[in-house]
């Protein structure tokens, strides 16, 4: 059945039955009705709007937005010259747009590591160059070892590894499943292993190794190697052949650094203080341009807000109750720093109160199929409005479903001391974004120009209802 | 209509009707029936057999046989070791098989490039280094220009090139719709430009550039970009930017090389000087470890002729009338000159009749639709009979197609000397096999172990019928 119908019949009917039943008092209705138009207000010509923006002579908004910043300015890695500029030209920007209280915070103490001069070389049964991306956090080494391979942490933990480099090569059991393994440094160290290669985290690979945190808390080098020469490694020992590896590093930690997290609002007209938080990070990877992770999840948020603030420039009914507040978060990529840092900083804060908070960090891909969520964090009430607001979307051609979901990114501080939070997903966002993710591929070629257009349409959507409901 | 029932049914309808007219005499039926037992003699059994690996405990016996040589020797580009130690190892095992005839036939005077430490580096509007690989054929350089986007060799005609670094970024069309711009130095060359950038010529990349011949017939340096990178810098100049590029190759021309074709043959018991020929290509580009391109190609005919080999031993009735001939060519990569070469030097010997000749070279694959096919020359009479072959093989859950294409491969020379001539692409080989053609990517990983198995069913299926049937 076309989704569309599905909706309407779950939507028109029992509306028609609370119409028609005049035997009960008319409590139901009305609930349904203020609910729906409280949904409904505004947010289809909202919808409308960014769907249109072809006649507006600005098709691909969002992703021209986003691809003059990361052509001009590339990757954007913690403690790098190209994010701090990144960091400028973007706020700038946001002055111009004309949004509220736009300005940067700094954030202290961020870990530097920068990336080197990476060789890991096989030296038996022949000699050849791995295709490898060094796991940041790790430090300039030189070892040469004989390789043994383990599928599972069980596996390492009876294997004798003293002495050993070890080929971490777990079968992909989707990305929270298998990040652990990129993670293992420590592990293989306690073990006594002197080198950690790990197969990409990544269902799909064109020779396209993968990078991300996780050495920074061993001494052991650690790498990734891609997909299929981990399968290589492994077969050829699988076959009794020794294999012999020497890994090579100049890659190093460089002490602190500080960054910025760039804050920008559309102020209240009713409770300025209440905050409905619309966000993604900045900074990215040193390989590609940083453009899907998680430069899709800024231009969504922008394009957004600045549909609402346009829209209510022309009209001030379109005025958000509540502040909306864009946040583009910094050192995302070492474990959420940047929001954690303003958290823990606005936390104590009594004139700021969050009545919901939202990213999206996992490709902000256009949703084709009830497969796309709002990985959602909340209570009851907040549950069932998200579910107002996902079928809304789905009726409107963006289908959406509501997962009950820790998963949260950066707004996880939040989302744990009990405000309501949405993380959306795409039907792309579990497999094809992973072919991608934190790799030299990770370029605005991915992105159709209705991707990040589609996106900015949930978080418009979700903007509006959450910033002008009366309450949950 | 699920496709057996099809192929059923205009298989068994005209059976039954030539059977039931009794008002006309019976040379409809019997010609059918020649046909059909002339294709049907004892392909079941074969393909069966190829099928039921499991049940030998050979399970991925050609994919394991071709990781062992891909494993343990690395790509195989002309003028390399290991190009001359693989063909050394495979030989002797095709005589450790004990295959008829197995030797190798010297190639003289090809080509000798090898690929140095090529850096392209982006210098204007800002500096970072491209992710590139240079086109075959091209010299050592260093020359830095502006670059200018063209995406035809027509816009590059009205262009003024002179001085220029030139991109071509040209929309995909299919391999051999577009493989001509990564040839297009030499037009670049006369049009005054200084180095060519060619966007790499694939569907899809994840940041992986590719490889391939196109740059010996020009005196300027060529280089494929990804097509991420490509889409970047004709991006930048639609700016306004002024991009500037250095390009400093180290890859050169060595001279000339000499390699081999391997032959080996399954001797005809009736018709020996009749060769019907089923190949692959050995050679490969130096990226990654040249499993799918053309790795695959000879595991499946290998599979192939095994299996003939092994059951005419045990049931003399397989034995082939004419002879079945493999070859696994040298130098394809650099204009089939391995193929040309034996043509050219075997077309005189009165000995040998080539009845038919195949290749699999667009990817292996397991068949999975009526997308896959036999890219067919020849005439009238040999095409109906491929056709009941394709039907044959269809029934048999191996779906193929017969399609009239001049599209040869290295067996171009006999089909365009009038020798019946099939080349097998899968439906995953016009597009998905792009993903990896060329580039790093090209590993044992992209294939399923039944890839290389179902392959080989149509090779023997080829061999079986066109070894034994009276004629065309």
């Amino acid at each position: 059945m076309d989704v569309r119908w599905f909706i309407f019949t779950i939507w028109f009917f029992p509306l028609i039955f609370a119409i028609l039943d005049t035997s009960q008092d008319k409590q139901t209705f009305v609930v349904v009705s203020r609910l729906e138009s409280e949904i409904e207000n505004k947010t289809t010509e909202i919808i409308e709007y960014i769907k249109n923006e072809e006649e507006r002579n600005e098709t691909g908004l969002a992703w021209n937005w986003l691809a003059e910043i990361v052509d001009d300015f590339g990757h954007r890695l913690l403690g790098s010259e190209s994010l701090e500029k990144s960091i400028d030209f973007v706020t700038e920007n946001l002055k111009k747009d004309g949004f509220d209280n736009v300005h940067t915070e700094e954030v202290p103490d961020l870990p530097h590591w920068e990336r080197g001069d990476d060789k890991v070389t096989l030296m038996e049964p022949r000699v050849f160059p791995l295709n490898i991306l060094a796991v940041a956090g790790t430090d300039p080494a030189n070892v040469t070892g004989e390789v043994i391979v383990v599928k599972t942490f069980e596996e390492l933990d009876s294997t004798n590894a003293e002495g050993k480099i070890v080929l971490l090569n777990p079968a992909w059991k989707g990305y929270f499943g298998t990040v652990q393994f990129r993670r293992g440094a420590d592990k293989v160290e306690k073990a006594g292993g002197i080198g950690l290669l790990v197969r990409s985290v990544g269902p799909f690979s064109i020779g396209s190794p993968h990078t991300g945190s996780g050495a920074a808390k061993s001494t052991i080098p650690a790498v990734c190697v891609t997909n299929e020469e981990a399968d290589l490694l492994e077969r050829l020992i699988k076959r009794g052949k020794t294999v012999v590896v020497n890994i090579n590093l100049k890659s190093r930690n460089l002490g602190k650094t500080t960054s910025r997290n760039i804050i920008f609002d559309i102020t209240g007209s009713e409770k300025p203080n209440e905050i409905v938080l619309l966000s993604g990070h900045i900074d990215s990877w040193d390989v590609g341009q940083g453009a899907m992770d998680d430069g899709g999840g800024m231009a969504a948020v922008w394009q957004a807000m600045l549909t609402i603030k346009r829209l209510s420039e022309k009209d001030p009914s379109f005025a958000p109750k509540r502040t909306i507040r864009g946040v583009f978060w910094t050192a995302e990529e070492q474990g959420l720093l940047g929001a954690k840092y303003y958290f823990e900083t606005h936390k104590k804060n009594e004139s700021e109160k969050f009545f919901f908070v939202s990213e999206t960090d996992q490709g902000a891909f256009r949703s084709r199929s009830l497969k796309s969520k709002f990985n959602f964090k909340g209570n009851k009430n907040e549950k069932n409005r998200m579910q107002q607001i996902a079928d809304f979307l789905t009726f409107n051609g963006i289908p959406i479903t509501v997962v009950d979901s820790n998963l949260q990114g950066d707004v996880q501080f939040w989302a744990d001391s009990g405000v309501a939070s949405v993380n959306y997903v795409s039907d792309q966002g579990e497999d094809y974004y992973f072919y991608f993710h934190h790799t030299h591929g990770d370029y605005m070629t991915i992105f159709k120009e209705d991707d990040l257009q589609y996106t900015a349409a949930i978080f418009a959507a979700l903007g509006n209802v959450l910033a002008n409901i009366e309450d949950w």
